[in-house]
């Protein structure tokens, strides 16, 4: 993979110029991309910036989102084909302000929701790359890019980055900018970023925000409670693993590991997720699955079909849910320094008819709180599972730093 | 002014068709719209559909929300000039499903911020009819539409509803969804709806949102704490009169007034919404204000260049700020039903180099409460001054009970 951090420090130490490292990011993708098909579209002529941080950093951005100089065609061409948004959303102006390159549009599934793309999991093409961020986490993986944009509603930036095996924050809600991106369920999306490993992440982050804090070095001997979430059920084939691998290599590097039980509030704030996505998403794609229903991506439209039940009353009590258990989750965070949980359940699936479930990823989206990341484990077949370090709300710099300490836990 | 729940009870009891409700909208925009300017385009060949609580019912949409069928030019043709669209945002598709017909976009400051339009006041085309939400607060004040879509960050749906003399609602956050409408501030953004009298908006607030009860009868001796928000400043001229005019009216019709002063920490709230708001606002317009800084409108861009200093920790300890004072104004709630305050510091400013002054506006938008206009007071010159009930978040249904009740109490 492309190490952000190793490009910068390239060029800081004048080892390498900006031109250079896009040069290195472009001439990986020309070799990986016909395999992995991570790209709706690729920029024409892109050039390195000569200033900022992230100069001759290449970046992907997911299809949701909107671009100036390329087609936003959110992961349904059938209504979107050739859709042309007149403004770069403020994640890409930041990113751009920030001296970083984009070289693309990523895949997503259809609207950041089901319909899959036909990206391949860059560590065995055999299995889904995850989604809905697919492109995103397989061209971070397949080592095409040190740094991807996605965006997470269920599980969508944390459970690509598990199977690609590859880092990834979930930022605090809305601490990256919501706006210019495709909305799925506004009191859920959350724009994040995939890189090598977690300092790129961080690196990449803190410089984007202007808050230098995120740039957080490893923490040492963090508190930290397992949560086996087994509220939405138990993990599957290599996740059990992973799991007990990661709290083991936690305590061995010298973190203070205990189990912990989540509070029935934060089990029950689980259960109504789809509750407020769905009530939302009924919203937020009246357009294109009222005026649109004949074209409208099938397996979504599955979901939207079968969740038009949900009323005003039902999404006022599931909301009131989601108050009460951040409430309850954030005393929890006053006795630990962050949550260790799996990524996904298990391994990435075989095939690209599904691109997994994210039911180890949506409670901490509707709690907003933020999610790392790490790689922990390599299941037969060389198929990754990874593990979240999760913080308080707005308590990114530690979420970033135990899993800086949890990577290098993981490595050694 | 056209009143939507005459024309609905009209042709309910068959006196009317939805065409012909429709055509009076028509009739009338053809005769006034040359004297008011409230729409920036008109559409072509509105049909009234046949079904639908709203069938029949004319609506405006602010120019800053996307629209299928018509450009949205944000009030910003030097950047937006002919932009199209794909998608109808979601309160566009509300109206459209609940029966009503898009009679065309109205006239909004540039981005919804500072830059006035030419509209001219209603009541006095001398004055300006306040903004952002310009067209949408005159169109209906000149008697051209039932029904009106605005929004507002600082005080852009209730102060244009106080100087154009119609009803008009800013619901809790969120209420109406936030999408496919251009970003100022997502922590602030809020969609409202102007119409002639409470009546009106609570029936459209109503089956817009699928809640029976928001269309709220009125309330009988309702609690009301009179609030003059010192902490933003003293009213001008008309609007101590008007606020005094409004209690004195409340306490006749049986309502029980007392004059209620904030907690410290809502008023320091008053201070930091600016902080919010631009903080947010930098990020939001980056590719307008970063990419096209020549053309950008320029009251917007002094704003703009005035607040580039809010760092991520001024913005963060605002947010802190919010938060207390949500909790601390939510505990106010315990003892009343509703606050009555003033809707904008007075008449409305005479000229068109400013749509008026926000102070009496953004504290309520930052708090996320429900806030509705009710016209109290006709100063000299034919210049109306309203009044807001203000309730508790989530409440909207109190905030109109309490409305109507002051409407009546205002009449009699």
């Amino acid at each position: 993979m492309i190490s952000l951090a190793d490009q910068k420090r390239r060029i800081e130490q004048g080892k390498l110029t900006p031109e250079g490292a896009l040069a290195e990011s472009l001439a990986a993708i020309d070799k990986h991309e016909a395999d992995i098909k991570a790209f709706v579209t690729r920029a024409k002529n892109p050039k390195a910036q000569a200033q900022g941080p992230l100069a001759g950093i290449a970046v992907g951005i997911k299809d949701i989102i909107d671009t100036a100089d390329l087609p936003t065609e959110m992961g349904a061409p059938s209504i979107y084909k050739g859709n042309q948004p007149r403004a770069d959303a403020p994640i890409v102006m930041q990113l751009k302000l920030a001296g970083a390159t984009v070289a693309g549009k990523t895949t997503t599934t259809a609207f950041a929701a089901n319909d899959p793309t036909p990206t391949l999991n860059p560590r065995n093409r055999a299995h889904t790359p995850g989604g809905s961020s697919s492109g995103s986490a397989a061209a971070v993986g397949a080592g095409m890019l040190p740094l991807a944009v996605g965006t997470q509603t269920g599980g969508s930036v944390i459970r690509p980055a598990s199977f690609c095996g590859v880092a990834a924050i979930k930022p605090s809600y809305r601490l990256l900018p919501p706006v210019g991106v495709k909305c799925f369920s506004w009191t859920l999306d959350t724009v994040g970023l995939f890189a090598a490993g977690v300092e790129d992440v961080a690196i990449a982050l803190s410089v984007i925000t202007g808050r230098s804090e995120l740039n957080a070095a490893e923490m040492t001997s963090p508190r930290i409670g397992v949560v086996t979430q087994d509220f939405a059920g138990p993990p599957e084939a290599g996740g059990a693993e992973a799991l007990q691998h990661a709290a083991r290599a936690a305590a061995k590097a010298g973190a203070s590991v205990r189990e912990l039980k989540m509070p029935d509030i934060v089990a029950e704030a689980w259960k109504i997720h789809n509750v407020v996505q769905q009530f939302e998403a009924h919203q937020a794609f009246a357009w294109e699955y009222r005026q649109n229903y004949d074209i409208f991506p099938p397996m979504l439209r599955r979901r939207m079909d079968d969740s038009r039940q949900y009323t005003a009353a039902d999404y006022d009590a599931a909301r009131i849910v989601a108050v009460k258990a951040r409430a309850a989750l954030s005393e929890i965070f006053k006795d630990i320094d962050v949550l260790l949980a799996l990524s996904a359940p298990g391994v990435p699936p075989k095939g690209l008819d599904s691109t997994g479930d994210p039911r180890y990823n949506a409670l901490w989206t509707l709690m907003g709180t933020p999610c790392v990341n790490v790689p922990a484990y390599i299941a037969d077949g060389n198929l990754p599972v990874g593990v979240q370090t999760i913080a308080d709300y707005g308590d990114d710099a530690k979420a970033i730093a135990a899993a800086r300490f949890m990577e290098r836990a993981l490595k050694s």
